[in-house]
């Protein structure tokens, strides 16, 4: 099978060249590359500048989508899924907003459309999740879901560095972008588990509905403080199920130093689920970087290829999302003299109030 | 498609409890059970008691193994294979045994053999491993793979206990056999390693060529003392590959509180290992009881019904396991008086000799 490449930044080159690890029996090779006439001299030949040039070639049976952004991302997929081009994404920002229409576009034109870097970067999370939840309920989720923040958390734990000597530090080292309000204040995680529970619970849910508060108010004193109440800052994710309400949360949580999540360094992201028969899984590795995102990318394209990457979206549930659930967490909410308190039942305005907060997780 | 069940003990069970959870749209019933007379009162007419009353049973097209021992299940599956019917097993023994044979069986009638109950229990390991070496390498193997044993080095460190206490709590709470020998000297982990590195490694490897060393020695003053240095004490299996050689040991290993085994409790189980294009992956769950075991049994029965479950055993290198490679890891070394020493390039006899010991990761 021939493949199209959308886009050749740094996801783009990994899975260039991952995909030629891929074994010989396959005979699987990338055709041709869209990106801007620029890449020319990288790509030669293979370099196309019209997204036409890939969906309406014939011999290219599947698609890999790195481009970043929304609209033409959009345009592509769906186009090349019409075809019966099967497609491949990380773009946690088109999937977290189209997924049933992109899987039910891909059934019924006979293709697949898959999104494992989407959801945990390089680890790979929906497989085992989807396998799960035709075997038993998962009802609870929680998850470390960006590099970025949780890079930054660690070097000022670690190395006691503020945060914009943090931030600057993750950004010299490629793990946060040059504008990074995206990851500070959680709209990547948003995205990353929207997929992530639309999946498990089997219904649709839009980012605007998912509760999320920054972390770019942490400094070096606060995270102290917290240190000596004996608990480690991270930036989580939570969501839960009860019948079709939904409560999903993004915010500071505290940990116990023995909890799974306070030894999740760096770069590195985890995924915790609860299987009503099997109870906690983690699945844990680097969530982002070109190598292990081009590495779930290529893993989706063996699928492809061995003919097993079928997944049907079953949307099963009008899903209610942070409306009928209470939320159970206990918060230690922090003024702007530095001065906390822990709270049971606060309200989401009181939080996004205060001058920064931590949900605990005890 | 119906199923054929062979083996109605504790883990059994779970399988009948789990199958029922199965969508209807599968259509897949378990129709009979093989097992002794004496269950004829629980199971009633699915009861069968002689082998062949499921193996040639044209309406049966797969089989679920959880007979345990090695004689019976070889033939049970060897036969099964034989006559085209998939078998799903949780049996470690024949599986780090036979491997090789049953794959290709498989291959040569048209069928399925899925094992991932035999690795990690009610973790999904081996399909995120296979669906891994299809795109990268993985040389570097680590694990927390038995249950009872993490249980009872909890147990001692957080409440105190003694080894024969956290032992006999173990066994009352369905976490050790009676008789626990398999178990604490690193047998059940030596069986588990194989067959996770003989699929990582693409070759054959056999049980008596694994080192091991058991835990049975290790007491509350020793757990103490490494405590006192800066350390968790668990008991880990590691493999790692070069070339053909490759290195595998089962050991008692110190960690420090910061790295992810430290966080592994009670009867959880955890499997990490190293790709050379995305790093490390770990992944965290229940390692053994009937419904975890259950839950990833019956994930490979979906695999079936869904035609996605083919293993191919890609016996490509000659191993040569703990021959050729030096031993890179400095070890703890404690006599009966419960004085210990660190040392850099130990052999193997001298780590024998001494009265407990272990491994130290950094």
């Amino acid at each position: 099978m021939k493949l199209g490449l959308f886009g050749y930044g740094n996801i783009g080159r990994g899975v260039y060249k991952v995909a030629q690890n891929l074994d010989i029996s396959y005979d699987c090779v990338i055709k041709k590359v869209f990106d801007l006439p620029i890449k020319k001299a990288e790509l030669g030949d293979k370099l196309v500048t019209n997204i036409d040039d890939i969906i309406e070639d014939p011999e290219i049976g599947a698609v890999v989508e790195v481009l970043g952004g929304h609209d033409l991302p959009y345009e592509v997929i769906t186009k090349c899924l019409k075809k019966g081009k099967s497609v491949v994404t990380a773009n946690k920002e088109v999937v977290s907003m189209h997924l049933e229409e992109f899987i039910n576009l891909a059934h019924l034109n006979n293709c697949s459309f898959c999104f494992e870097a989407s959801a945990g970067g390089g680890i790979p999370v929906l497989r085992p999740l989807i396998d799960n939840i035709k075997v038993n309920e998962v009802n609870d989720i929680y998850g470390i879901l960006n590099g970025t923040t949780n890079y930054i958390l660690t070097k000022m734990d670690e190395d006691n560095l503020g945060f914009d000597e943090a931030l600057k530090l993750a950004q010299q080292n490629g793990f946060a972008e040059a504008n990074p309000t995206a990851d500070l204040e959680g709209l990547d995680i948003v995205r990353k588990i929207n997929i992530i529970s639309s999946i498990a619970f089997k219904g649709n849910i839009k980012n605007d509905d998912i509760y999320h508060f920054g972390v770019s108010h942490i400094n070096k004193e606060i995270l102290d403080h917290i240190k000596e109440l004996g608990y480690a800052l991270k930036f989580v994710a939570s969501s839960k199920r009860d019948g079709d309400n939904v409560l999903i949360r993004v915010e500071p949580t505290m940990v116990k130093p023995n909890h799974p999540f306070a030894t999740i360094k760096d770069e590195f992201n985890a995924i915790m689920f609860n299987g009503s028969t099997n109870g906690d899984l983690l699945f844990y590795g680097k969530g982002a970087g070109p190598l292990p995102t081009a590495t779930a990318i290529i893993s989706d394209v063996v699928s492809i290829l061995e003919n097993r990457s079928y997944i049907h979206f079953k949307n099963e549930r009008n899903l209610v999302v942070n409306k009928g659930m209470k939320n159970p967490y206990r918060y230690y909410i922090v003024d702007k003299a530095g001065n906390g308190v822990f709270k049971n039942n606060v309200n989401d305005s009181e939080l996004q109030a205060s001058y920064f907060y931590a949900r605990v997780l005890d």
